[in-house]
């Protein structure tokens, strides 16, 4: 039987970044990580495997960060477990002083008739599986996808590259419903129609039709849709099965059980990342939310954290910091939407600014942007922002997410320094952050 | 004799912003800008208006701000004063309760014999000035710069797309000696060495010749250059002119004295931007660092407290907050460069940081990012960063000027949850700012 002091189950970003944060922490610990996958791949790059990267293996999550970390590598199933000790699919047991799992998320399957037909994909993390997939779609002509959140959306921005026709069907009123706000929805919505993609909101799929093979749907309104290939993209659920052999507690809905410094309730293992249960940062309230993000700063601390605590208090709940492109158009979204504080009662005012993210707005290169905080009314820290523009977006949401961990006031804002640049960012006078923050400031001040 | 509530003097960004706050706090007061100009120009733009920009009206700060904040613009010099009250040139008079002078700054004239010569050109804040600059660098073929900083770097970059054979001359060892470390400085040498524009690093300039238009410069190495003309790009002196007349206790290197809610000598009259005098956020030395960033928030601070104080505390110093881009590279700086930290013995850690701005990095428009944190050793607080990459850089150092001016230290950041987008920014487990923090926190840990 082979021991380590500390064994990661799980390959993906979070297993691997728990790795790492490990070794940095104890640089004398055996260390393993255990994968299923002979090769990982990076999960939000999926969707691009299916039109922007030539092929899957311009997607794989390397394993050099493990060799030049000293961290043995096995790729192997656990399929059992006793005292501190799995137990692999070949029959091997290796044992462990401290253990961290890192077993991430699978797709959920919604209750529709016939989902369980051939031609229906989901997007699985799986190279095997997606290189199927990737076969079937390149030669399918319609291709309808149930789900228009984020894995949906740039999906079909990635197949319509292709040619395909593609419907999306999103139960809700809008693209991206979970993440953003209905008027940035329906930005969003904007930009793939634009796209000559079909978009069906408010809409749900009663059943896949086909004999063996799915060959459509049928909406709730009766409507029938034909399709080569259908894509279910309708969220992730977390992989409980080996927090399940442990006999950890588990929430069957939101993930295992965990204590702010990511310990289960068996001593000695820890659980991070998507499989893991966690709270909003804001209300304390159980999310669903499953975000690289998240998972790393999970990773960093669990495996900083193993043997003693020595980040104190460093996850503080989940604050969902999201970003996409559809076509030319980025999305950003951190913290708290509307939607979400109004579901809460948080006593809210929003700010608005719409500007150009170059100055003077005739520099080549030049978006709008069109920035939406929300700020607490009384407690004036900002809740949320979303934002729509260029390629700046992508860090600019960073640096809201920033401002919302450090809890910063509008006050703070307004006198905040921020750098500016004719070929880069924003006016300095017309600075998305600041101005919005003033929009929010005149709606309470007197 | 016209009277204001309110007066601001001065019509650059910080004078608009603090116009604007002014009219945003108090609604019912009478408020007008005095301003030379009849055009205003984007000053961080005027570099553009040698090359990417079409005309220089393309660079125009705009005027309709001031209209829809029923803020009066009126367009004189002002020539004198007595008590609470400005005189105009054409003799008219208008008195004030509070006043704001946002006089800006003037290009430094070094002491170079022959730099009074027709055919020297500085990089003035003035459009018509500038007209005639720009006709006569157009007809030019060589063109000697004299200055590496920001202005200079920017310029050499633009006039070289028109063709110009261009020598920059820089006193200090590389480009950008003031804002950045020398590596940093190094990699914009590069860049610019690569567009075919000569740079000349620890070289002065001895002299200008030519009869009476400047025809080439002696430098100190007594080698001579040719020149068609020759651009001084030396810094920015304060524009002291109008406070002196107000009788203003002024620091004639660093500008207009003021307390920490830009109050000067004179109760009543207020001072900020360029013009004002200015503590680092670290040390509290007194700085020469002008940049839009702080004058925006000395605008928004002033316009804010003229008659009691709203905003506590707002200013706690500089914080350098810069981006440029050179060709396709940018760079960006906020806080202190190692260099500083040095000269001021603050004991720190350097952090490094190498990788790519896409994930996986296969996707179009993948630049290397490069970073560099300077954390002190001890407080644990990050104190300054200097990144190099594509575009996304331009907020990406707002979000370090952030985190800086919320003084987070490196375990905060290294549990702080970061948005990524293979599209849009570096790999979850890649990012910049997580692994050179990660990277400093090693050089401590033990």
């Amino acid at each position: 039987m082979k021991h380590y002091d500390i064994l990661i189950i799980g390959g993906g970003p979070a297993g691997l970044t728990a790795a790492i944060s490990a070794r940095n922490t104890y640089p004398d610990k055996k260390i393993a990580l255990i994968r299923r996958e002979k090769i990982a791949l990076i999960p939000c790059g999926i969707p691009y495997i299916f039109g922007t990267l030539e092929k899957i293996e311009d997607d794989i999550l390397p394993d050099a960060p493990l060799e030049k970390n000293n961290v043995d590598l096995i790729i192997n199933e656990v399929t059992g477990s006793k005292d501190n000790t799995v137990i692999l699919k070949n029959g091997e047991e290796v044992s462990f002083d401290k253990c961290v799992l890192a077993t991430g998320s699978k797709p959920a399957v919604p209750p529709i008739p016939g989902i369980d037909k051939d031609g229906v994909w989901f997007v699985k993390k799986n190279i095997e599986y997606l290189r199927n997939m990737k076969e079937v779609l390149n030669s399918a002509k319609e291709i309808v996808i149930i789900g228009g959140g984020f894995i949906g959306v740039e999906l079909a921005d990635e197949l319509a590259k292709k040619g395909k026709k593609i419907t999306i069907v999103e139960m809700q009123d809008s693209l991206l419903p979970t993440a953003m706000d209905k008027e940035f929805g329906d930005m969003a919505l904007e930009v793939i129609k634009d796209k000559g993609i079909n978009v069906l909101c408010n809409t749900r799929v009663k059943e896949i039709t086909g004999s063996k093979s799915a060959d459509g749907v049928i909406l709730d309104n009766n409507n029938k849709l034909k399709a080569d290939a259908i894509v279910v993209s309708a969220g992730y659920k977390p992989n409980l099965e080996i927090a399940e052999m442990f006999d950890i507690d588990v929430d069957h809905k939101y993930g295992i059980k965990v204590d702010e410094y990511l310990r289960t309730s068996r001593e000695g293992i820890f659980a991070i990342g998507d499989c893991v249960r966690k709270r909003c940062c804001f209300t304390g309230d159980y999310t669903s939310i499953m975000l690289a993000s998240t998972a790393m700063a999970h990773g960093r601390l669990a495996g900083s954290n193993l043997y003693d605590i020595k980040v104190v208090k460093g996850f503080q709940g989940t604050c969902g910091t999201f970003s996409t492109k559809i076509g030319n158009i980025a999305f950003g979204v951190a913290g708290l939407t509307e939607k979400q504080a109004k579901k809460v009662e948080l006593n809210y005012v929003v700010g608005y600014n719409e500007t150009v993210d170059r100055h003077p707005g005739k520099l080549p290169g030049a978006s709008k942007i069109y920035t939406k905080l929300i700020y607490s009314r009384y407690s004036h820290i900002l809740l949320g922002a979303q934002i729509k523009g260029g390629d700046s977006i992508g860090e600019m949401i960073n640096m809201y997410s920033v401002i919302i961990q450090n809890k910063m006031t509008d006050m703070e804002i307004n006198s905040m320094q921020i750098g500016t640049h004719p070929l880069l960012t924003s006016s300095p006078v017309a600075y998305p952050v600041i101005n919005a923050t003033v929009d929010a400031i005149m709606k309470w001040y007197k």
